[in-house]
């Protein structure tokens, strides 16, 4: 299996070692083991104590459909606890064939000394970096792709991450080489920036490539792999709508969290769906499906762009459009587009700052609806105002400053774009996964919606700990291979798409030269979430840190008018395995 | 023992109750008891589960020397923990005299209404504030006067109170019925705030008075009690230099923390000192000696005047001296004093802005020792700029928003002026109380400073926990009392003062009619300590908050180059009891 690079940056020192006792990790089971193993669980996430890790996951690198997914996992400065943020683009796979399971960056450099770190075949190696300060992503992938080469797969911070706010991203290149995919959730972009590097450039020209235990093997179960996905219903949905095909149902399920959590449907929700988007797109000419990462099959991203069908945006994913949509009252989808844009410009997590922004409104510094005074907002981060840094901390910052107790957060990360009150799953995940409040850690909103099949009521308790637990299992194991979440519907789907399932275990096998059961998966899902869990405890996180806000326990929200009922006792008894 | 007076904001509704099980309890026994109690621990502080507890010491309101301090309690929106902030003045013997025991403010009334709560002896009454709204609290402290009399007692709140911020205060008028005193640490302000009250005014004509078992031997004993703590060569020293005397001899230690604690000498510091200040506020023709607090025999305020002699600030601490000089880099008096009137009118904590400012100065938003800067800065606090609201919303705040990590906070909440690496005794304090840093829960300062006496290695392990744990009994049994803590030296020291200890357990026993030991004292202390550190436990307080900030343990300070070596484990052996 690949190897580990150091990059020691108070000693401005990059080495390479055996995986050792990591051995056989990749993606967050890699990331979230060395962090639980070297990071001392109470550090300051801004100080030398801290690691970024940055990890593709064990397939990456290979010829599997979707394995494009890359790990970024530090002590999360925006929760306090340990942080896995996943992103696609084309770096995990570069950085896997460069034999590469893992690059740990380290220690802290002399304040005001900036870095770029370039890896080739040869290793790695730290250039002075001061030149490119204060750029935004997009400027700097250019004059990095114009100095490197297009081909280069780049890992950025924007002027956020250089700020240091808890709410920046680590931006990926996608495979059109636009910094539009970003690690953003719980601010690993700031921990970047601690560390002084400004980029990482991947050449994977003449890499070693992954090894695998039995190729043959490997080949045939990934073309069966990709063809079973390729077949399933739901990645056409995805190709055709891609992810903002949700805007319909969720809104429908009265889950559409808008202006700041106070109701849960958005009177402009035609405006801002995938179906609306769609159109746009293809009436301007813009690419309404294309490819975003390396080895994808399903092809759900989009190219957004204005009326003279010049590009906008890329990777602009349902979360992105609701945070900065229905969650402020705007449903104009250039103004999304755009808002879209600057966050990838700086370096900052649309979620979290959609956040901010929402509970900044609720404050009065704009109102909701005002799309023009959305990007103002924005503008403000790049610019590095008081107010910019402000949103730029996040959500629970913001609303520590203004006084607004209204904050959609659990440990300190903003919620997503469904609503626990009306979606009681997915509330269960936000409370209990050691990331603080993620949609993705334990994506349950397929049980609790009647119109995707779900069999749970998403107003009631009852089964719901239970499904959030599984999800977050499956997950946790998931982010280790590498591959794209869009793929685990067809895997666990034994009816509707019975091969894809054993494909991705015979891959697993013949990659690790020994067989893997979902058995082996389940364990190791279950372990990640254990040492991650108890590197929050040691952290100082409590039972109370698996609460949400206590508005979510008291205010009703229409149209079902209804609380979050989830019991306390329940949400403790999730961890209990 | 006086009645409780019970304020709901919901319902606008004033009641009064017999104590009940609070029976006997003043002070912060009486505010921490009714918060544990009553206040769900993990609840919101800005919303209607928080609480906010006002109560005079078990002595308020007699003849007791020195008797005149307040306690407010509540959940802390700074720390997230319970609160008590201690307060002098001359509203705390009102309370008492009108026979409360103590005010319990809870619910919160319609958003945007404004109140304010007129005590006499004929009750409480709300009645509309609105037109008080904005105003800053001498000029809100003014026109109260006008209409309730000018010997009316007033608890305020400026604008960041209004603002919710989290180092609002609660101004009390001195006896010159000027708002220069605060209980200000932990923000009980922004919790008054969150409850739509602007002011409280006490008229204490006619009322019950305090209900003493045995009038005439209380009588006798207080006067020996007053007679001793006059005596006592501390109550000299702060007559004459008042409580800014300590910059001499915790600057010649090393401990006087300088621009945002990086250094332990300050330069400046005889610019600042108590002799220097004597000196100017008596060339001036301010007051260098005067009676601030009602009943008080020590006399250990000054006021401070300009060069024409007009008033700029009463109670002008050591503290604040240092949090708004030295801590800035600042030795410009008249500015300091200034900057203080500041805090004062806009009802914000001294300390705690002290060190939001110092932050921001390493951040770079001022340069150290920009007075003119410093003020400007806190005007911004006072217009509620995106600037001035994270610099209210407390030094921790503040260093996430600019990315700093030399945050010299524990549980949130800033130090005080004193350095925990170069004074031990006073870092364990910070570390271990339940009330976030704070230097008057356990003031070991004197065991550790030579000059004083003291038999403690300053920069060394040993007996320190002890020496806090003990401090830390006496000050909450204290705090339960009304008197100030500038009567402890003399009633601790059995062979300097050997009548006040005595005399001060007289008064005690002739009050609740029934003798009181020392060891009934150090039993409530441990009791007060033990209900709310559980408090805070159930809050989602660990042991990993109880720990001095990561950079104390690994930057040397001038000029001793000392860290703070008390291990982790010795701070967790304290509540061993």
């Amino acid at each position: 299996m690949g190897k580990l690079m150091r990059v020691n940056m108070s000693a401005l020192r990059v080495t390479t070692e055996d995986s050792g006792e990591y051995q056989g990790l990749g993606g967050r089971g890699l990331s979230s083991t060395i962090i639980a193993k070297e990071v001392p669980p109470a550090c300051d996430p801004l100080r030398g104590l801290n690691k970024l890790v940055i990890a593709p996951g064990v397939l990456s690198g290979t010829s599997a459909a979707n394995s494009g997914r890359l790990s970024v996992g530090c002590k999360s400065p925006l929760t306090g606890g340990i942080k896995e943020s996943n992103v696609g683009g084309n770096t995990s796979q570069k950085i896997a064939r460069l034999g590469f399971s893992g690059l740990v960056i380290e220690g802290l450099p002399e304040q005001g000394k900036w870095y770029i770190l370039h890896l080739t075949k040869e290793g790695g190696k730290l250039l002075p970096g001061n030149e490119y300060c204060g750029l935004k992503n997009y400027e700097l992938a250019k004059k990095l792709q114009s100095r490197f080469g297009e081909k280069a797969g780049i890992l950025s911070i924007g002027p956020a991450g250089e700020m240091k706010l808890a709410a920046a991203s680590v931006a990926s290149t996608d495979v059109d080489g636009f910094p539009c995919r970003h690690a953003a959730r719980g601010g690993p972009g700031a921990v970047m920036g601690s560390k002084g590097l400004k980029a990482i450039i991947v050449e994977d020209a003449g890499g070693a490539g992954v090894s695998i235990a039995n190729p043959e093997k490997f080949r045939e179960a990934a073309k069966k792999f990709a063809k079973a996905v390729v077949d399933y219903p739901f990645s056409g949905v995805l190709k055709t709508l891609g992810t903002n095909f949700l805007v319909a149902p969720i809104n429908a399920a009265g889950g559409y969290p808008t202006r700041n959590f106070l109701e849960g449907t958005f009177e402009g929700a035609d405006q801002v769906s995938g179906e609306y988007m769609q159109q746009v797109i293809a009436k301007r000419g813009g690419k309404p499906t294309h490819m975003g990462c390396s080895n994808c099959v399903i092809h759900c991203s989009k190219v957004y762009v204005d009326e003279k069908a010049q590009y906008i945006t890329g990777s602009f994913e349902y979360e992105t459009i609701w945070a900065l949509g229905a969650n402020l009252g705007v449903s104009d989808l250039d103004s999304i587009a755009w808002a879209d844009r600057l966050c990838d410009e700086y370096g900052i997590d649309t979620i979290e700052i959609g956040q901010s922004l929402g509970v900044a409104m609720e404050a009065g510094v704009k109102k909701f609806g005002d799309a023009k005074g959305a990007l103002e907002l924005l503008e403000e981060v790049g610019k590095g105002t008081a107010l910019g840094r402000i949103l730029g901390s996040g959500a629970w910052v913001t609303g520590k400053v203004f006084g607004i107790t209204r904050v959609p957060a659990v440990k300190r990360q903003g919620m997503a774009a469904y609503e626990p009150r009306a979606i009681h799953g997915i509330g269960v995940t936000y409370a209990t996964t050691p990331m603080g409040a993620d949609h993705t850690a334990g994506w349950t909103v397929g049980r609790n919606l009647a119109s995707m099949g779900g069999d749970l009521h998403p107003h009631k308790p009852e089964g719901q700990v239970d499904a959030s637990r599984e999800a977050q299992i499956t997950v946790a194991a998931m982010d280790s291979t590498g591959l794209c979440n869009f793929v685990n519907p067809a895997i666990g789907d034994t009816a509707g798409a019975p091969e894809a399932g054993p494909a991705f275990l015979e891959m697993m096998g013949a990659l690790h030269g020994s067989p893997v059961s979902l058995d082996d998966l389940k364990a190791l899902g279950v372990k990640i979430l254990k040492l991650e869990r108890e590197f929050n405890a040691q952290a100082g996180f409590t039972k109370e840190d698996d609460r949400l806000p206590e508005f979510m326990k008291q205010e009703k929200i229409p149209p079902h008018n209804v609380i979050f009922t989830v019991p306390d006792e329940e949400l403790d008894r999730l961890f209990n395995f």
